[in-house]
């Protein structure tokens, strides 16, 4: 200990921290620091054995410093409060620009050289640590699925909050530290994600700690949270229903105290709320968590002043606060910064970190890189599953019966959700759509998460309650990102053109999957489940806002290893999708399905056949031998109109030969070598043709298609039908007539596409006017569908 | 007046409204809830005059009554204000999902029929009023478009707040109302829109009133902020830097006065806050704006229990409370809640509505739904924009010089923002990024609004500032769609990969633009512009997390009404294509364009030629004659590594003959009949060839060029290079490389395609493969990029 610091201990207002331990944890703290200035600067010279020079420098300053030492300082504090109290805990690290200072932690306390023993607690790794940050080949700038004990990657700021409350759902004894920038602190995310405490059960999950770090400034400008009132501030905190706890300072030694002083009240808080509601006396009330408000400054210990402005506490030290090395003064500048940490006192001769210091940290499990929780795939248990085959709809002959698909879906959810029950480690996700989509079977064995008030008069709410309801896509996609994260499974039921609002967040959990795969220690977790629903063309009660099926571009674009798109045509379809979808690792599964009752068409033996395979000819409703036109269709509506086109099309030209092609997994039409789905040429081509009209009936963007296709021998021949943008409040028919999607169209393009029907194209034509005209006179007559659509049946 | 109801009327607190006018005022708000009943269930019968019979019930019931007794009630309260205080107002109805209300409102007022002259105000226009809500071929069942003094399409939820404050920006004679609702609520957009408050200045903004209307239910669930305690959500409203107003109630009469009054109380203070911001002696603070908390039963004055379950006050009134006439008590239940509103006495033989309560509505354009803020093409004036060609960058040969493109358009951005600061009717957006994004020279003449606490040493905040900077890119999008629609310009500069985060805002939005062209009395407004910067291919500081192109997909698939894309190559053809964006009308404009010191290849007026054809072959980097391939680039880093490509092959190949191609418009590709941009056939074969190959090197997605193109005679040639999900904080070169978009694979993509050069194949990929090998092995030991990558020079 320095003279002037010892006096500053020495000084320091009274506080749980002897002395002597707040010497150690000021020197674990001076450690992290010059580690992360290290990454962002040195390729060399780790330990400053001699003067530093410009070759010593890394030729591309990437990085950011602003936030980091603020993270540094509270990572030294968690881990004494995990030591001292035996807490499991993880950290969630919204600014994840500060990944130099996790990095820097995690190599102090041994979790980072365990997953990387090529980077030695020694000089030689400890130069390697420095260089490989923000290097070519080497390890991204932000906390990312390589950094060890991270669930969460900082590059898109929001969702640190949501994140941290998937993770302790179900894991009561799990405390989950989440710090979120006041950056960050403005998003949408974020700003709805406080209101979580509602749908957290203190008995049986377990606690989320949030501190929000002040450091006042985001990349170019000053944050709204540091710049009103701190009253204002706390009545926020409170009015999303905290207690909060303020610590502020620029003086290190008064802020370590403070802090330590303000970690040990909030956890002594969360100890006596769990210890309340797990006392099982009382019925669950929602308690008022504590959370934390940390004010310190941006780039706190950087340089004060760099050419005459000022750094330190401004927007300045973002990112790399002294950059251009031509001018010497910088070098001695950073030289001096460095050597401010007395790294000397820090690590031994050989780079070793003093025993001092280091036996600060927890061991084993306990320090935060190496908790499995944030390696979910450890702890993950595979889902019991019942059989799906019992909820199949009983199919005679094609088109006899009706269903709604998720409605039989929802069946097999319930007795998912039952057989799960005891694991506790499946929950339903949705923004108060879960009856609207038809799942509402799981009511009957377990409730709606809520914390909140209650009255009388409401039902299936439940404070243990698996099926998870709040009007925020970014929430529930938040949660179960966190929950599966942390070995879970779920699924997420959406309405089709609302799922865009997470476009974003999908990307970035694509992005995760993906980089994990070549992670080895990272083990894989549940897949991510979307079911669509209430889709584009099934929007009776809503119109044109809520019609929207480009979530399958979205995700079509996603990496080929982490993307699967199914479109089942029908209730068994669904189930054998959705069986299969629970039990697979590491996708992006979206399932898309109507919840309108509608005709059923594969009895369950034959859908599991059709799903395994992805696609196939419907022999059933094809004609033997060569066809004349492929009549193709993807998802539960085309399927209906190109039966029924198919139907109409025999009307008018008995002798013609139809094959009916349905596709489930539409990866399917992507060549072999673009998606591990895709069919091999030959099956393709034997499926599809080279030479015939293939007339594609598809629930998306017609374009699509196109675009997963477009390689293939025959594509020149496919004319796809899809939404093209035209939707109201109408009629189920309307819709499809509106986007040229009906089975009088489907007719015509088939016959305007065969050779030798090509003379009576004018008369079809005239017919399909004349039919559309019929249409139009009808459903604005009578407000309704034509009754030989509403009632239409399937005969072969 | 009915005896009860007098007896009410007299019991009542004292409050504002005379005996007489709340007996007005409570029969138009009866008018309005009548109106709105008729709207969902009745095509005939509209004026009760003999007994109802399932023929007057439409065959498919659907909208929404839940919200809308609420927001009749708002309306009729709202326009007392409007006439006793002269208040120049438009509503924004965050639950658009009570459109039967906001319709009914209109029609009483006379603005629909004013817009819909079908529409009359007697009986039979009533009845087509009736018929045509959710009707085939007639209006959509939420606000929308059609809807007189709509700027605010209610289908998805979250934006209403960020809209009502875009409206008030520089209106300062306008207060805005908006309409929260308790669903609404939940959501991230709304739950970060609340902060608005710290950018909008009370001396030349006009004043949003927020209205949380705690109905609380959402489709089937109780929401959030209605059951927490009330001091916790005031606790709230306050610490979101707002003074809440509670009205709660269930009787009508009670609930009259204490809105009525609180309406008055709010109106005042908002009065003295902007008075005392006007007087202009003293600085401008942030005042503490009223809003007001209103809670009323869901579905209120709707029936109370149907079939044995309770409706009114629970989820079960959120869309039609009673279905199912084959069951006759349902046809008389229905019957007795329309008579309870007593028709006879509010609208005379003919259907018109008696003067006694008509009389209470606001005239011209003090009517909501005739203010010409809310069709704000009305109000529009065209920017005064400045010669983009002072800006340009002198370009002798090409690739001569350097110039950072964005920091180029940043010079004319500030002078279209000084050209325009007496008209107050341009502003920038952007999530903290607009220095990063190197536009600050618009700093020069107006700083970043800011009214939150400033300190000493902040740069560029005013409190009149005309650049909105939030770290929330919702509620940039929301501000500025708000903005727009009542008749004003901006600009959104976003980091790319994160402008994914308003994906579903930008859906709206665009489907908003699509259904007005089909309004004749919608006038056109500004386009939606946004610059995307930051780009995937340059993302130094950041890596992975900040890397997606996918946003071109997304627009890609709005309607080709609507959308536009341009990929401008250098710095010129950015201020070209910028100029043109700022220019148009009613379109989604994307920019995507490079903030980093790049060689520049056209001089302006090339540049202008170029990017108005949209695409060009690029004579100077061509060879004479018919070319061997084609290299086709979009996007300025493929546009250099094409150019580089270029230089490669002919020192490869001495006499290879080779034919650029460059693309700024990326809409050109799309077939003519499929977007009004795309080249003719000709002219896109002439350009393309339909039988060399074209070797395409693309910013975004490779997918999305043959989505585009596929149609194209020639496009079987095409292959596309571009993003394919690789990436990591790394050298620039590099990224290019991991995505096969560098220069060696575009030069040996051209190789492998041109059949003279078959034989030469296996030397070629063997040079390449050594190539990569250098590469690999510099950039690892090194940490930068190759020289003469870095420092490549463009020769012919």
């Amino acid at each position: 200990m320095g003279q002037a610091e010892a006096d500053q201990a020495a000084g320091a207002p009274a506080g749980p921290l002897s002395a002597e331990l707040l010497h150690r944890m000021h020197g674990y703290w001076r450690a992290a620091n010059y580690l992360s200035v290290g990454q962002i600067y040195l390729r060399a010279n780790p330990l400053l054995e001699r003067r530093l020079t410009r070759a010593d420098i890394k030729p591309r300053l990437l990085g950011h410093w602003g936030t980091t030492p603020g993270l540094n300082l509270l990572y030294v504090h968690l881990n004494r409060l995990i030591v001292e109290q035996d807490v499991d805990m993880i950290a969630v690290i919204g600014p994840g620009h500060g990944g130099p200072g996790l990095v820097a932690q995690t190599y102090l306390e041994g979790s980072y050289t365990e997953r990387y023993p090529a980077i030695e607690r020694s000089r030689g790794g400890m130069e390697r640590l420095f260089r490989q940050f923000s290097w070519p080949g080497g390890i991204p700038s932000h906390v990312a699925p390589e950094t060890p004990g991270s669930i969460h990657e900082g590059g898109e700021l929001g969702y640190a909050l949501a994140h941290a409350y998937g993770a302790a759902f179900d894991n009561p004894d799990l405390v989950v530290a989440c710090v979120i920038g006041d950056g960050e602190a403005e998003t949408g995310a974020l700003a709805a994600s406080w209101h979580s405490n509602k749908f957290l059960n203190p008995a049986s999950d377990g606690a989320v700690l949030p501190i929000l770090h002040l450091n006042g400034f985001k990349i170019a400008n000053p944050t709204v949270l540091a710049r009103i009132p701190e009253d204002e501030l706390a009545s926020l905190m409170r009015g999303y229903g905290y207690e909060p706890f303020f610590v502020s300072g620029d003086d290190p030694m008064i802020v370590h105290q403070h802090l330590a002083a303000t970690l040990d009240t909030v956890m002594h808080r969360i100890r006596a709320i769990q210890h309340h509601a797990r006392s099982g006396t009382e019925p669950s009330v929602r308690p008022i968590w504590p959370m934390i408000v940390l004010r310190t400054p941006k780039g706190w210990t950087g340089p004060k002043i760099v050419d005459g402005k000022p750094v330190e506490g401004t927007w300045r030290a973002h990112q790399v606060p002294i950059a251009d090395f031509e001018d010497s003064e910088h070098l001695v500048q950073l030289e001096t910064w460095l050597r401010s940490y007395r790294p000397e006192e820090l690590f031994d001769g050989n780079g070793k970190f003093l025993a001092e210091f280091a036996s600060l940290a927890p061991t084993g499990h306990r320090r935060m890189g190496s908790n499995p929780h944030a390696n979910g795939g450890e702890l993950m248990l595979p889902l019991t599953l019942p059989d799906f085959r019992a909820h199949a709809v009983a199919v005679a002959t094609p088109g006899c019966v009706k269903a709604a698909a998720t409605a039989t879906l929802g069946g097999y959810l319930r007795d998912v959700m039952a057989l799960n029950l005891a694991t506790a480690n499946f929950r339903l996700f949705g923004p108060d759509e879960t009856a609207s989509n038809r799942l509402q079977a799981v009511y009957d064995v377990t409730g709606k998460t809520w914390m909140a008030e209650t009255r009388p008069d409401d039902t299936d709410l439940s404070t243990d309650g698996r099926v998870m309801e709040v009007l925020s896509e970014h929430l529930c996609q938040g949660w179960l990102e966190g929950y599966l994260l942390t070995g879970r499974h779920g699924l997420f039921s959406c309405y089709e053109a609302f799922v865009h609002i997470v476009d974003s967040m999908v990307n970035q959990h694509a992005k995760w999957l993906k980089t994990t795969r070549s992670i080895p220690w990272r083990r894989p977790i549940a897949s991510l489940n979307y079911l669509l629903t209430s889709h584009v063309w099934r929007q009776d009660h809503n119109g044109s806002s809520h019609q929207d099926p480009g979530f399958l571009d979205h995700v079509a674009n996603k990496t080929a290893d982490v993307a699967r798109i199914y479109l089942p045509p029908d209730a068994n379809c669904l189930l054998s999708v959705a069986d299969h979808c629970l039990r697979s690792r590491g996708y992006i599964n979206v399932i898309v399905a109507g919840k309108q009752p509608e005709r059923q068409w594969l009895g369950i033996d034959a859908a599991v056949r059709h799903c395994t395979i992805g696609a196939g000819i419907w022999e059933w409703a094809s004609d033997d031998g060569d066809p004349e036109v492929v009549l193709a269709c993807a998802g539960d509506v085309p399927t209906l109109e190109t039966l029924a086109a198919a139907m109409l099309l025999r009307d008018y030209v008995p002798d013609i030969r139809i094959r009916v092609v349905n596709v489930v997994d539409l990866m399917v039409l992507q060549p072999q070598k673009a998606h591990p789905h895709g069919l091999d040429d030959r099956a393709f081509d034997a499926m599809f043709t080279t030479d015939r009209p293939v007339i594609f009936a598809f629930h998306g963007f017609p374009s699509l298609i196109h675009r997963l296709a477009y390689a293939r021998a025959g594509h020149h021949n496919f004319h796809v039908r899809g939404y093209k943008g035209e939707g109201t409040t109408t009629t189920p028919f309307d819709m499809v007539v509106m986007n040229d999607l009906d089975r009088y169209r489907l007719a015509l393009d088939a016959i305007e596409r065969v050779p030798r029907l090509k003379d009576r194209v004018p008369a079809e034509t005239a017919r399909y006017w004349a039919m559309m005209e019929r249409h139009k006179l009808y459903v604005a007559e009578e407000g309704d569908d034509l009754p030989e659509v509403r009632d239409w049946q399937w005969a072969r």
